[in-house]
């Protein structure tokens, strides 16, 4: 969201007391949809009443989603191995931030979300065990699971269910990047295609940005990992960057972050590194910079802003708030209405359309995103996420 | 509860509509415990303030009870292999009976409680499926899971995990009949190591009865299955029976529930099978009858009176309801108050007497325990299983 001297301020505020206490005793509850105060209550929604919708479930499973809470339900799912950017700090620890995500879910979306953290790192066990429990859910967000092991996780749960599943790491942060840059090129009467991208990082946020960039017509892109550029000449790649070698790059740079730079149009940092004030300075005019790692951006946006034309970063107490809260609720929530047994790349493309579309009068240098409070934004991104998948039905 | 007109009447006029219109979109929903409303909030609930509470839990895991929902929360698990009177209706079909009992933990005992039903009847994959999950709740209600793989399951569960775990078809039906026995003794100024009982059912809820009636003092339990009274000399028994058979029948009975009630002062039917009012005339004078079968008592509780001085069903309409949420809301509440590691027998026992200290003054023959809505029960369960845990320590 655009920054205020009062938000900036309260920001600073915040203590570790603030935040310890707003803690305690974790952050959800569970509620009932109608009230148990009378015999005649207990009777209906549980014996002997409750036995007629089971007996009509067992017989018509397609039911399972009219008459439990499973059809708005969201597990939010993790082993802990990378989260945040503290790392692999184990599936107990993650738990508040897993909290905090399905609390998100609640308040953005309107839609119920629990945590299920997984004490094993074995891709093996992650995908057995939400295969086991299938039914007691409607849709399933990864999150915060290292990379590589993140994009054969959630290939292989996206095959066994039949329900929406995403890593929001990937997916979340792709739609909203791609998101930001349409807003940016808008404002600068640019167009996608023409753009040459540098992107800091080829982990999970990377990766997925490189994929929505080519899927949205952008061909230079250019990934950079932490030895620098990742070509098809070295011989250091794992699988999964040997894969993104070879449908990038296409006119074979070497090097790293500063060759990199060198006239392109468009830096996107997704990495813990950092970027030498000098490469951002190399860029061609107009430049596009979204320094969105978190909380330390990859260079700082007063910085950058000396030789970019646009900045965004992933904090609240700067403009162009690059946030995935813009993304998954909205996608989940359209996934979920339509009843798609997938979140597809076209409902991905969709949803970042619909992001910026919210803002189309708004469009501004310092205002290429909408608020991440902004309430018109999950029901236009649910809506055109859940058109996406009825059209590819 | 006590029957009234009003309240058997309205039970009656319960349609199937008003039963699916209260089952639609399920019974559960997700609250916050705290406000996201500002970018303030967001800041304090996630990123980046929840990493301070992450990196906390990361080094003293200890602290996961203090900063997340999990010290308050109960997992309602079933396989969907034993549901109500439906059998095997599987995962998918059980779970608005999951739904239900989770509501009534939140109901009862303010406890927050999610069902999480498993698309496996494998001891081994359920056991293993809650082990991988351990950091994600504080307690489990292992619910509607078949005999005999109910006691391996719950054994096995409670081995591996150091939290409160329960079969509820098994204790809590143990705890509340015991309860209700020990009323309706202290109404007719007799001792339980006295009474003479017979139990129709060696499923889940025969087996922990006949448990717990032998840890309270009872010396004469028999005990019946579908083919008659499980004695040292059938060859027909699994392993379960015949660890059954050597701590029962004392005096070696042989035949069916005739021969068994002949002289009888107390039956306990938690079977589907039916009871002869012959068998029941036959019983000793002062006779208890509880018909706890649902929805179908194995003898109707008007036909008992006829011979019985104390009758008492499962059902709402009848006197003397012997209800599971008598105990199980009070149970979890008490040793998740109390931290406790797991639930013991000293705990049940504890249970049981405080269910029926709750209307001490009151007992009378139409009244050996409180009404399910009696808002006293729940408060003194948990103190009672709170002490316990606490003494056992």
């Amino acid at each position: 969201m655009t920054s205020t001297p009062e938000k900036s301020v309260s920001a600073r505020e915040i203590t570790s007391e603030d935040i310890f206490r707003a803690h305690e005793s974790g952050k959800l509850s569970v509620g009932l949809s109608a009230p148990l105060e009378t015999q005649r209550d207990l009777s209906i929604a549980y014996t002997p009443g409750v036995a007629q919708v089971c007996t009509a479930i067992a017989e018509d499973p397609a039911l399972r989603k009219d008459y439990t809470w499973t059809s708005r339900l969201v597990v939010v799912v993790s082993d802990g191995s990378a989260v945040l950017g503290l790392g692999d700090i184990g599936a107990a620890a993650s738990l508040p931030v897993m909290e905090g995500k399905s609390a998100l879910f609640k308040r953005f979306a309107g839609l119920d979300s629990i945590p299920l953290v997984i004490d094993s790192k074995d891709p093996d066990v992650i995908v057995e065990t939400l295969v086991r429990m299938r039914h007691s859910f409607g849709a399933v967000n990864l999150e915060d699971i290292s990379a590589p092991r993140c994009f054969e996780i959630e290939r292989r749960v996206k095959d066994a269910l039949d329900c929406p599943v995403m890593h929001d790491d990937q997916h979340g942060t792709a739609i909203v990047a791609l998101a930001a840059l349409r807003g940016a090129c808008t404002v600068q009467q640019r167009e996608l295609r023409d753009l040459r991208v540098v992107i800091s990082g080829a982990g999970a946020a990377g990766v997925a940005i490189t994929d929505i960039l080519l899927a949205s017509g952008v061909s230079d892109v250019v990934v950079l990992d932490s030895k620098g550029i990742v070509s098809a000449d070295r011989s250091d790649l794992t699988e999964v960057k040997k894969a993104l070698a070879a449908r990038t790059n296409p006119v074979g740079r070497t090097g790293g972050v500063v060759e990199a730079l060198d006239g392109a149009d468009v830096f996107l940092g997704v990495s813990a590194g950092t970027v030498p004030e000098a490469a951002v300075a190399s860029m061609a005019p107009d430049g596009i910079v979204f320094a969105m790692s978190n909380p330390n951006p990859e260079i700082h946006p007063e910085v950058a802003q000396k030789y970019a034309a646009i900045v965004a970063t992933g904090r609240s107490d700067f403009p162009n708030q690059i946030n995935n809260v813009l993304a998954f609720p909205g996608v989940f929530k359209g996934a979920l209405d339509a009843g798609a047994r997938a979140i597809t790349e076209e409902m991905k493309l969709a949803a970042a359309e619909a992001i910026v579309s919210v803002i189309a009068d708004e469009l501004a240098v310092d205002r290429i995103v909408p608020s991440p409070l902004d309430p018109r934004v999950v029901p236009a991104v649910a809506a055109a996420v859940a058109a996406a998948a009825r059209a590819g039905e």
